[in-house]
């Protein structure tokens, strides 16, 4: 299976300009944004989201070639996803994420959110001068889903009550809109009529969803090491997401473990036996997996390229993380 | 001389109109923001924005009736400005804000930057679907400016080489912006030609900046308990603002205390005699009875009725807190 970097190989280019752009779009001028914005986007990001917007823009080019409007799309994406990660990680207290300190806990909690706040405003700004109102809806709709993804969060911890769609809901807003609304957005650029749009929207929403249910299963079968945090620190955290939900079904006493917020000593390891001696994995494998060939199915149409190519595995990418 | 609650007695309405489906916007379904929300919009705020923006638009509708893209206009104003103040509120770690407890002193920082990013949200959502390019562009800007004008503020602390024009565009960053934006965004939704417009900038632009200056003085000459927050605070916290910036040209010894960032236990209040000894205060009031005079003359043109009343009493309202 290919690497992340091999798969993005037909933006490689594209990435390096979007990523100097955005370091020196926010640190200019601002020394104490400066060395976020080193921090940011230098660090260990897999620029994914971003590389898919060069992807489809290059794919539905008929030249394919990229306009300024679709790298700006691009880097738009990136600026609002990188903004809700560091507020995320001021309200979630994280002090890494894929293994790298994180804003707040290597600067402070001040400038951690200064730094989300001016590149959500920046963010804002770029989109409304785009000047496509489709766009701005599309694009503000996602900053709306994240905050309330972050709410609903935090609403439902330890809740073992919860239905699945209520987390379906949550990674869909948490993960799954800001993919598919700027693949959409990508597509209105392009000039597309609204069943294509329709697709890229689909597209982005499963893979999405794929990606988020593999992240949710690597929780209760990567190491510390793989993930770049500890092991099992959704549960740990309250945050119950497939696994745990369909290990509810298989498993009733881990409702009790659970709703005591898993505070005797051996709660979280007897918990987590609970989850992975059952079919719970293999279910959660499953989901992801439907999820990711829906994505693929709905980008067919798409004419030839390198970019299409590229676009097609990316499903199978994600999945390749389980293996 | 009326007080806010006489001058707005146009649109007292309105305005309990737009509190109460603010507070129901932000609360609704979400039971851990609901308190932020009441403790919001329920706490001692004056609601002078969007007071202008509803005094605005009734001015300038042909009979007088508010349009529903008017008030949500206005909703949008209050949600930008609350949701700056409680992230301004965690960056400048202040414990309470006219006498009242802030949301991240109250609740928590996690809660305080989850609540500021959902109204953030909502506004930037409400905002695109105003479906009006020209007014998503005028509020991203303030966004951008209010973003911009914290990040500057922290910047130029204990500067004691900083410009006054420094200081004027922070203030009109953090405080003018969105007054001027807003009120020709109302002049953008009645349809007004360009060289209104303009002149419903220039009157916000003023206005806010006669405000400032007005709030920069008080923070000399009132009381904790007028303030509601300990007098001096600003100077306090390294913000130089006009009276420190006009009293630095008269009393060079202010600029040592500044520097060594005022350690020594007497170097607040020998800074603050220099302040309040010299023509720095004078100065400061005609600076703001210039930009209240501007503010004044850039409304004439309006057609009589209640509302043009009280718009022109603004700029006099505004001083008379000095008095």
């Amino acid at each position: 299976m290919a690497t992340v970097a091999e798969l993005l190989q037909p933006v490689e280019n594209d990435l390096e300009t979007l990523l100097s752009d955005l370091r020196s779009l926010i640190g200019a001028g601002h020394p104490i944004l400066q060395a976020a914005a080193e921090h940011l986007f230098s660090a260990g990001g897999k620029r994914i989201r971003p590389g898919i917007v060069l992807l489809l823009s290059r794919a539905l080019s008929p030249d394919g070639e990229l306009s300024s409007r679709h790298r700006r799309l691009a880097e738009i994406t990136e600026m609002i996803h990188t903004a809700s990660l560091v507020h995320d990680d001021v309200v979630d207290e994280a002090s890494t994420r894929r293994g790298v300190d994180t804003v707040h806990s290597r600067f402070n909690n001040r400038l951690a959110v200064l730094a989300g706040d001016f590149l959500f405003a920046q963010a804002s700004w770029h989109l409304a001068n785009l000047d496509d109102l489709a766009v701005v809806k599309l694009l503000s709709r996602v900053i709306m889903d994240l905050a309330d993804g972050e709410v609903r969060q935090g609403l439902y911890r330890y809740d073992t009550g919860q239905s699945f769609e209520t987390y379906l809901d949550k990674s869909y807003c948490k993960t799954a809109s800001l993919i598919a609304n700027s693949a959409k957005a990508s597509g209105v650029l392009s000039g597309l009529g609204n069943d294509r749009l329709e697709d890229l929207y689909r597209f982005g929403r499963q893979l999405g969803l794929a990606f988020q249910v593999v992240d949710d299963i690597l929780d209760f079968t990567g190491s510390d090491q793989q993930l770049g945090k500890p092991a099992a620190s959704d549960l740990a955290t309250g945050y119950l997401t497939a696994p745990v939900l369909y290990a509810l079904e298989e498993r009733p006493a881990l409702a009790g473990l659970i709703e005591r917020e898993l505070c005797e000593p051996d709660d979280l390891s007897q918990a987590l036996a609970l989850v992975r001696g059952c079919e719970a994995i293999p279910r959660s494998r499953a989901l992801a997996e439907g999820f990711a060939r829906e994505a693929g199915e709905a980008l067919q149409w798409l004419n030839p390229s390198d970019s299409r190519t590229a676009l097609l595995s990316l499903p199978e990418f994600v999945l390749s993380r389980l293996y």
